[in-house]
């Protein structure tokens, strides 16, 4: 699309980030990116499809500049926290009976993979109000506290939110 | 997220259509809604994303409407149009070494669920140019020929979606 991630391995070329996530889980089960329960494995899938296709798209930059040009500059930001918000009601919910020190447990899958930046980019980006979303909230002071995401988090601040989940498989793999 | 479909099988419950395709294909595999090889899978993963992540929240009528509203009723055909043509300029050129009867072969997979009410959407609902996207015109007239999509499509003319890829599991199930 112009603005995704893509992964080549040997010939093969994927792009769309959750497409590169689900072709790596199979290609290298030795980085487990899914819990083996077909539930928490549906929990997964569920929370980086609310960020990926309800969130996200609404909320890149080049569709809210674009409400700003429309608009007005000042429905950049409502636009923005509106549409996270909305997702994160619905992540709020989904994760309460299967979160654990990580979004589904106590360990770190698929689902904080696409949490952790979007987390980051709603609070320090979009200064989106957290007190309706107490366990996102906590999640995201884990993720800051883990090194792994750590290092991600600071490169891609300023960058697409899809991107650090991807850099995040590759410096599991370094 | 108030507007996608769930599904409930026994104590579990699936929202998002993706999810519930994913959940499905790994809980009942004797309806593979994949292909066994990791690249054709991949292409399957790739497609669904573009029309689910790419196309789909850009041109559903809450936002479509909202263009409506805010820009100009006359803003609200181009808008979706151009952001459907921007998924299909993506579709067109990831399938064309994949595509046989069906998007990725000769087989239904996930990839026709999600093209085949996009392509009734955008060519019934919202009038799209299709001369750039011979191999997805192709592919429309296949699917309206195909019996187990024909009801599908006759139904969810007006609705939403998503839901014509959820309802043809069930079709196929009964």
């Amino acid at each position: 699309m112009g603005y995704v991630p893509a992964l080549v391995d040997g010939t093969t070329v994927v792009s769309d980030s959750y497409a590169i996530l689900l072709y790596l889980e199979e290609k290298y089960p030795q980085h487990a990116l899914l819990p083996q329960d077909l539930v928490r494995k549906s929990i997964n899938y569920q929370a980086a499809s609310i960020v990926s296709s309800s969130i996200q798209p609404l909320q890149n930059m080049v569709l809210v500049n674009y409400i700003g040009e429309i608009v007005s500059p000042d429905e950049k930001l409502p636009w923005a926290q509106y549409h996270i918000g909305k997702g994160f009601v619905a992540l709020e919910i989904l994760l309460a009976n299967y979160a654990g020190k990580y979004a589904t447990g106590d360990e770190i899958y698929l689902a904080d993979l696409y949490l952790a930046p979007q987390l980051d980019n709603a609070i320090n980006r979009f200064k989106l109000d957290m007190t309706a979303f107490p366990l996102l909230l906590k999640l995201n002071k884990t993720y800051n506290e883990t090194p792994s995401f750590q290092q991600i988090l600071a490169e891609t601040q300023q960058q697409h939110t899809d991107k650090s989940a991807f850099d995040f498989i590759k410096l599991q793999e370094a």
